[in-house]
């Protein structure tokens, strides 16, 4: 066992179920049952119902900021108890563990599998004869906290080509003329729009957003403008990001996902 | 004291305190100066305001899933301040402490009472002067956190006769001809309907379930229909479930607790 | 170091952030990496965007019931990336860190400070070259984690008076003929209307409040009425507040923050 299994002891959780029903608490029971000494923590169980790609961009965001060895539950599962796979994946930094939907592949995309597995042992679940509704508590959540207790990625099934993970790819950005097009690829509880244009591309502090016939000007922070005046900026995600000062850039520019921005 | 009583460390919380003010935060302040050693989880603090058949559900399904000696503290509490009991009971698997007002009856239908204590020992609250309103902070949380620190059920208060607890009893369902005649008991986030008929009832794999004059044929899994169609199942709790794949059934039928379902 | 140094091993959180977003989560995974070992309790992330008062009233009411040596970091910051200080006080109960915008004056007025620092030391934030619009991750979050590790104070940036902390002071209640004149300074998820009279003004078990022409007699709990009738009593905050028994007593009487009440 590898010294980084040695220090897994904290399971992060995401998904889709809310916190109005028992369904978190029952994985958080499930888990405290394998081993009552693990920490967990929630990411969020906010994601819009059956929303894979929102998923897919928290879990990416967050990964970078846990602990070397954390172990990541994710699941929002429309397609729970149909035919696709239960996977458990190694990274440098950290495990995840979720359904193989497309849900991972931001996190994938951000860093380098170790290995990859399909979760067939059911030694590790919480039954042999788990339900077809919620592997978030039958088979997920216990599956975590092994793998956080000190069971190796090798002994929850049988390895799998991480090449064969589903990838959910969003539309990317590109260079036309003097501009980069991109879109809205995610609106956060602020009403903050970020755009799908990476940190990367932005050169020197000058720069503009048009959307929807709007033209904004780059400033360093929200408190840069006037309230109510709308920004663009870096974002704490480091992705280029619109704004409002004190307000809500969405309901303001009345935009959705995929909405077209012009960097320029 | 039991063994038991030495393993006893975790501690659940579920109230309709909703997450915005700081209720549930004083809550587990109280706990954590009684005992900072205490992990707390919550099963959800959403309960509909003042639902107590709501708040008995959740604590229902949940409890099976944790860790023996569990003490789950469950704070829906209309009567808070009146002349209801405030209770502790002990049962095989875990230990209760809430109002006497029927939350409990739920688990208590699928468990047997070891014990039952009304707390009248002032010793283990956070104040001998609690206030009128808020016996979450002043009685319950703080007795909860004694109990899993060690404190033996019968220092609580005087002990009751478990039969004597406040039964919150929902309307059985009852066959009538071929069929079985049931209602809607709770209604979850994604819009599921969830029946009073219990898994043990069903015969076979092959049912139906009508609801509104619509037939709705039974399914193993979500996904096993169509993208927006109307699926029967075996839901996660146990009990008779109907859902819309990917969508949401309560929307889709237009219906609450209590519509009448007919399973033949 | 003194013996509350060594004690110190829970934080707290507040914040406007949310829990749909993975803001929270990525406070909890820098504080995880600085420190595994430490608690977390959240306060309540659901205060109204950037609604300073709001959050300075929730953190008021929540100090007095955590252990000593508490960490609390709040960050409700409108003025993130400018001129606003980032700040950490010491009170003979606990630490604060924050954005130094009157969110801490709540329980600035009912505690003594013992020492109050700028945060202007980076070896105890997240990265030298903080964010301009994420600083509950980048400073906030980290700052309390090294502050619960042990850390001292003074190690965390420049000594500052702390009388020159912002002020952020309700409108005070007054007294007029035989009466008191305040206000609704919060309303809670319940509905319940919280005023700025203090307990402390209440002489006598029998008064009266007037709001909007309704005239409220005062009660000890909310189940001294009938179910959906309007009821005024000490509200455990500690403050006169006005309810309805079983019911929304803001839906109720159609009022807001800063509605005035008469107090006789």
């Amino acid at each position: 066992m590898s010294d980084k299994s040695t220090k897994k002891s904290l399971v992060t959780l995401l998904s889709d179920f809310g916190i109005s029903d028992e369904y978190v608490a029952v994985m958080k029971g499930a888990i405290a049952q394998i081993n009552p000494m693990l920490r967990v923590v929630d990411i969020t169980h906010q994601i819009p119902s059956q929303n894979i790609a929102a998923a897919r961009f928290c879990l990416m965001n967050a990964f970078a900021y846990f602990p070397e060895a954390t172990v990541h539950v994710a699941v929002v599962d429309p397609g729970v108890g149909g035919k696709r796979r239960a996977v458990a994946v190694e990274l440098a930094q950290g495990f995840l563990v979720a359904p193989d939907n497309g849900l991972l592949s931001g996190v994938l995309s951000q860093n380098s599998e170790i290995a990859a597995v399909e979760l067939t042992n059911p030694e590790y679940w919480l039954t042999s004869y788990p339900s077809t509704t919620f592997h978030g508590r039958d088979i997920f959540a216990p599956v975590g906290a092994h793998l956080a207790s000190g069971v190796s990625l090798q002994q929850l099934g049988r390895e799998i080509n991480p090449e064969s993970l589903v990838k959910l790819n969003l539309p990317s950005c590109y260079r036309k003329d003097n501009s980069i097009i991109g879109c809205i690829q995610y609106i956060d509880s602020f009403g903050n729009l970020v755009t799908n244009i990476p940190q990367s591309y932005v050169k020197g502090s000058s720069w503009n957003l048009e959307i929807r016939g709007n033209i904004i000007k780059s400033q360093k922070t929200y408190s840069d403008v006037q309230q109510g005046e709308l920004v663009a900026l870096i974002g704490s995600h480091g992705w280029v990001e619109i704004a409002v000062s004190c307000g809500n850039a969405q309901i303001e520019l009345g935009v959705n996902n995929g909405t077209q921005v012009r960097f320029f």
